[in-house]
């Protein structure tokens, strides 16, 4: 178990009044244990309690270290694992749970009368989780220098003919050759109009002349994501497009230049978002700015109008502003950050400024 | 809606003494809605109720047709959505919910005293989904048979030198120029000892004389999946590896020859299992016989020892009988089938001769 991850989720609980949490997300897990699990169906959880008597409840079928840090505790398909889970918790004090944790384990450490009050406390997980501490940041800055290459390799596939699936096909190859375990999500890849439609998905659509190309890719290294996106034109671009990718380059270095330690993250949105509207596109910039990102591609908390939390040193985020054009084109340009001490680090090196691929 | 299956799940609920339920699953709402949706970390529901009330709560970023056959209620990321849920429970009633429900929604719901008690019914949507419609059957057979097929080009790959990783690469485009929309699940590739290790993926392990080579590989295809396990030898085969081939695949063909309506699932893994351990390769065998398939790659309930469930016509699940020998060799062989009226329709047609690739 990783101690420092855990005295920082304990004292978190602290401040919500709670002594005792049940973890079950794998990649929350997953964060304070080292070890990748998918259980599918059956039960997987990590319970922590202030005394430090924590316990890791696990199924015999799944395979772990035998010394994780953590009393481990075993049960097979046929006991009844939340009767055992429910003789650990402290039946006199509330037990905190994630978000995730299924009804189908809650509702029978209820009936058990595990806990006094059953809380959601995922918020004590998230904030730990959002700060990544050194081991995290020189991970993400590795996982994010292989998607930087990988773009330069990507950028080489848009050529006379191709399809939007036959580009999309080869990009885990070129991930695992750049020393990448797999994607972090789903490659998107969109030509012109397609790059306007928030749910494409690489399709049979041939390249032309006059097309935006719109990659949003992203790869995962020693567990963690990267995600950037950048948006070329094949051949040429009309005056509109160009003036649009200008617009949408200037509105992400803009909130860049605004990243560090307290400012609320909701300003961040409104830099970009104010920049956008200026250029008469502000409803076509529909999406929130960022969100976080490390072990998940997607992790909770945004960087949107919605959210006032402000920016820490260590907080990961991506920065990706937009503009959509139904029907014509769609542009964006994203890259992740690292909020620093005195202001941010940009994780993606590839560069912004407009390409023309001939 | 599918109105024949909301009625088969209302009265499934019935006889649980439920008149209301909140289904959460994707999967089962697209059971019943017939729409595909990947809600990540946002709610997303249908709510079924016996007086036919139904109500599909969606988010403003989600896309399904406008006539879905149940009223639907739209929410913004703002707006707190299990307040909106809980003004249409019946609160003088239990309201059924799935195993699936995340607590973050599900303690919400509870504060507001949204019902008269919360109770697990996913057994009356896991009953109904067991039992495949003719609708399902056809879908199924289609999603199978093209697995026949690709069976047939994935053994074309099997050649002096190839690696695991390289067989499993050429799978999805095969899959795909078969008509299928994509994997069931990650394929695996095992050659020699590699097929005993049940946490195997396909590496680089270069194809040996003497290996048995291992294919466990499914596809989706109208949004149903097929799932079959062929093992292949390469250029020659050891008396004892023919021995465990034939016991595994007598195996298989005992168990399907028990199947009938009204068999208890547990004695068609006993079939299997006695023959195996009469050959001496009862602790060879290390995991349950089949599980259930259809929209999902795995669905609820299995055949197994601990499943005193009888078959019902309609019922579809695998029936994969195997023998692990720890860094030697493994044999599986896997077949989809489907309960009739009087026995049973074997989905895959791919032979289950011994085949020694030259």
């Amino acid at each position: 178990m990783n101690k420092n991850r855990v005295e920082r989720i304990l004292s978190a609980l602290k401040e919500m009044g709670l002594t005792q949490m049940l973890i079950t997300d794998p990649m929350s897990v997953c964060y304070l244990t080292g070890v990748q699990m998918n259980p599918c169906e059956r039960f997987y959880g990590l319970y922590l309690r202030e005394d430090g008597k924590h316990v890791y409840f696990l199924n015999r079928m799944f395979h772990v270290p035998e010394d994780t840090g953590a009393e481990q505790v075993w049960y097979s398909d046929t006991d009844p694992v939340m009767d055992l889970v429910a003789k650990y918790v402290d039946h006199e004090q509330a037990l905190g749970v994630d978000r995730e944790l299924k009804a189908g384990f809650l509702l029978p450490l209820m009936e058990q009368g595990a806990a006094k009050g059953f809380v959601e406390a995922s918020g004590a997980v998230d904030r730990t989780r959002a700060v990544k501490d050194a081991e995290e940041q020189e991970k993400m800055r590795r996982s994010s220098k292989i998607n930087d290459l990988a773009m330069g390799e990507f950028r080489k596939l848009i050529r006379e003919g191709v399809t939007e699936e036959e580009v999309a096909a080869q990009m885990l190859s070129i991930y695992r050759s750049l020393g990448a375990e797999r994607f972090s999500f789903e490659p998107l890849v969109a030509f012109g109009a397609n790059g306007a439609d928030p749910h494409h998905a690489p399709d049979g659509t041939v390249l032309k002349p006059g097309d935006a190309v719109l990659l949003d890719v992203g790869c995962v290294r020693d567990g963690y994501c990267s995600d950037m996106t950048r948006t070329f034109f094949y051949r040429q671009a009309s005056g509109e497009h160009r003036h649009i990718y200008d617009t949408v380059q200037k509105a992400n270095e803009a909130a860049i230049a605004r990243i560090r330690p307290g400012v609320p993250l909701c300003e961040l949105d409104h830099t970009a978002r104010s920049l956008i509207a200026a250029e008469g596109y502000g409803p076509n910039f529909t999406h929130r700015l960022g969100h976080f990102i490390g072990l998940g591609e997607h992790e909770h908390g945004d960087v949107s109008a919605a959210n006032s939390q402000k920016a820490e040193p260590g907080m990961i985020f991506s920065i990706e502003p937009g503009i959509y054009v139904a029907g014509e084109v769609g542009v964006r340009v994203e890259d992740l950050v690292l909020v620093t001490e005195d202001g941010c680090e940009v994780l993606n090196r590839y560069t912004k400024e407009l390409e023309i691929i001939m």
